[in-house]
């Protein structure tokens, strides 16, 4: 190649060879290489990020949602507990941070898995005599979201599958998709308050099943699991060797005649990584401080995957330092009354939501344990408006400027969103004056468009 | 399926069938079915996780670093401006960042692809009036190793190829190996200040190639590439119509007589993802405020790629919403003076650096124009101890307590690791007492162990 050829000017098109012996075929330029040069941009995005579906965004940006201009809209739709501004975090977790800052000490980079110092006062945290924890134990993340992402990338390879709960969070299915990973949706019980139903789940194990999720508090439920439930799963995961991921950022969200209990300290076998962080708790989710605990068993993890979580940590690093800094102490340092503060809001939101809707003929909500959900079913019979879900919700939209999450179903009847089939979720985070009124607009909306049809002919239309 | 298959207790070694329909061949224990059930646990780290290599850590770990306990040890391979505490940020960013959090407003989710105020407060600042730049042209992230993460991801597929410097910054390879996308190193030329080989680059690009890496001013290389050289560079990728990915983090960080030119007002034509970030010109690195600037032309990446990252920006959310909250007064508040001190530590450094370096017999160091970096060649024929730049680190390390980051290149002549073969990298970010101790002291290291051999003697080796 002569380097002349460096001289050819753009002609604006962009129709160039880089080689001085070129000739056209049908108006395509090849090199003497036979080297095939683009006649024209054509930039396509990328598999991964056409594989990278978020099923709500999906779905909300499909619904007709035009609120009734004479009423305020009241959005029970947002898991974000801050956006009402009655739930604000606790002065000494802002004190923390500005002590993080004025250290100055915490500007410059971590390590990829964070400050020693921060993975040990998390460690400290959620170190139990059964499940005892280490500073090497954590991995410190950019929010819950890379802690899941971080554990699943390095559990499962393209082709394997990951079981993952019906109804559930949609972040486990937005990420396996896009690395070329299978979900399995195992369903939920609504009748036993969201149990997982064990033959269901039992049913899907194969071959290729590199990991089990479990979601516990529950979003969307708002489920928090007795010991047994626990252990019966562990077993079911003991059986097959499945290592267990554990979402369990709600973890202590929980009423006060209900337990936590992490699923760790209940295994003797299972391997686990426990994904968590700041952001329900502490009520600070754009801080994108998370974490995975690391509980291996018996050396069924090993150094291999400590290593490759190590590894793909250093692929963009992972919390703000600031934040790394003041870890410690927001850990340490936050008030138990802001806690149960928390906990009390959250129950009696729930309880006056639970105990309005329950009233109400033709929706069936089930009372929740913990978490900031609450999921209502609808008796889609009894509203013969409505075709689903979506339809439901967008005309409680339209009406009463009151929006819930839908839970629809793909049309092949497979679940794929992140939802249920004929129910709506609402988040118990609104400030209570909102949650009375809200119910009070779906009691109004419900008795509107309540049609009560008799079990016979229900079953003739069969 | 029975359901008392679920009365089986755990006998310890995980050795079960769900069925009860079950027989045992060799040991193995298959269902009716034919679902192969583990026997034993056997969980492997993904494929994606082993390929996530750090060259560097694989380098530095890898090296006998043994300091003489005589001498303070002085570290010059860390590229982080804040570890010595001589390069503080401004107040105005600290203060930025307190009045974030005591707003109150900064604490919740913001939008995957961050704040609509804080996207238009960067378009703002970067925008040109032959790139001009809106708020929905700026997706935020959390560092800019997202930004990078992100661009590549939305970019290419497995079995394309991307075109990264050599010598450069190893995390494009670490992101594009794990990904499946092959890398194709293009030489740097040390001689023209570490210009491109525009002849080099033009003949690695084929039909899989997704993307043109120019990182400007370099990292490890401290080159500012006049407008003519983009130009040139810019020609080579609208001829074959490649987009270009660049790295345009050490912005603005050039010395007084040299310019910055960022590439996309320099083009009617090549679109251009430009990455950036708050790290290194505000040095708060640790932060994990990143940016990617899509300057588009022609509709080349149209509507698609915007897609696409905001899809990808969905799979862990961006950037820490205080961070986020503090932008704006963070770009416009922060003083002049500011970044000028900098500089002109910097570019002090520097001189002093390649000053000393220069008067040693056996070592030829580049002079830098910009960035955090100055690069040292070694005369390895006439250091004839060592066999290479990384055996010449190490005993710098063992004898003198200095230690600068070697660049080994692969035994197979490849330059697949971060730096070039035979030169060492210095920061130049140092107190000025240790960059004068640190050039002192590998002068005494360059004296005693330089053993000029002729041209002669040297031709007959050969």
């Amino acid at each position: 190649m002569e380097s002349k050829s460096y001289m050819v000017q753009m002609n604006g098109n962009g129709v160039h060879s880089n080689s001085v012996h070129s000739f056209n075929i049908n108006g395509d330029i090849y090199s003497a290489k036979m080297k095939i040069h683009k006649k024209r941009w054509n930039i396509r995005a990328s598999e991964m990020s056409k594989n990278t579906l978020n099923p709500i965004r999906a779905i909300v940006d499909g619904m007709k949602l035009s609120p009734n201009p004479d009423k305020a809209m009241i959005a029970l739709s947002i898991g974000d507990p801050t956006v009402f501004g009655n739930l604000p975090t606790d002065e000494k977790v802002l004190q923390a941070m500005k002590d993080a800052m004025d250290s100055h000490k915490y500007n410059g980079y971590a390590p990829s898995v964070g400050y020693q110092k921060s993975r040990e006062a998390v460690a400290n945290f959620y170190c139990s005599p059964e499940a005892p924890l280490e500073a090497d134990d954590v991995i410190l993340t950019s929010g819950c979201s890379q802690a899941i992402e971080l554990a699943i990338s390095v559990l499962c390879n393209p082709g394997n599958n990951i079981l993952v709960p019906c109804p559930g969070f949609s972040l486990y299915k937005t990420l396996a998709v896009s690395l070329g990973i299978e979900i399995k949706h195992y369903n939920l019980l609504p009748e036993k308050s969201w149990e997982i139903d064990l033959q269901n789940l039992e049913s899907l194990i194969d071959e290729k099943t590199a990991c089990l999720v479990v979601n516990n508090p529950s979003n969307p439920c708002g489920s928090v699991y007795s010991k047994e439930h626990l252990q019966d799963i562990l077993a079911v995961a003991s059986r097959h060797c499945i290592p267990i991921l554990a979402d369990e950022i709600y973890g202590d969200m929980v009423f006060p005649e209900h337990t936590f209990y992490s699923m760790a300290p209940l295994t003797n076998d299972v391997p686990i990584l426990s994904c968590g962080g700041l952001a329900k708790r502490w009520l600070v989710p754009g801080w994108r401080m998370g974490w995975i605990l690391i509980h291996d068993r018996n050396q069924a993890f090993g150094q291999e995957i400590r290593e490759g979580l190590v590894k793909l940590s250093q692929r963009i690093l992972g919390a703000c330092t600031i934040v790394q800094g003041a870890l410690e102490a927001i850990l340490n340092s936050t008030p138990q009354e802001f806690y149960q503060d928390t906990i009390g809001f959250l129950k009696s939101n729930s309880e006056i939501c639970f105990s309005a809707l329950s009233s109400i003929p033709g929706l069936n909500p089930v009372r929740p344990s913990g978490a900031m959900y609450l999921m209502v079913g609808i008796e889609m019979e009894n509203f013969p408006e409505f075709e689903n879900d979506v339809d439901f919700t967008e005309h409680l939209v339209t009406e009463q400027s009151v929006f819930c999450l839908p839970a629809t179903a793909y049309p092949n009847g497979e679940c794929g969103n992140p939802l249920y089939p004929n129910y709506f979720r609402i988040v118990v985070t609104v400030p209570e004056d909102m949650m009375v009124e809200a119910c009070s607009r779906i009691r109004e909306f419900c008795q509107l468009h309540y049609r009560p049809c008799n079990q016979e002919s229900n079953d003739l239309d069969q």
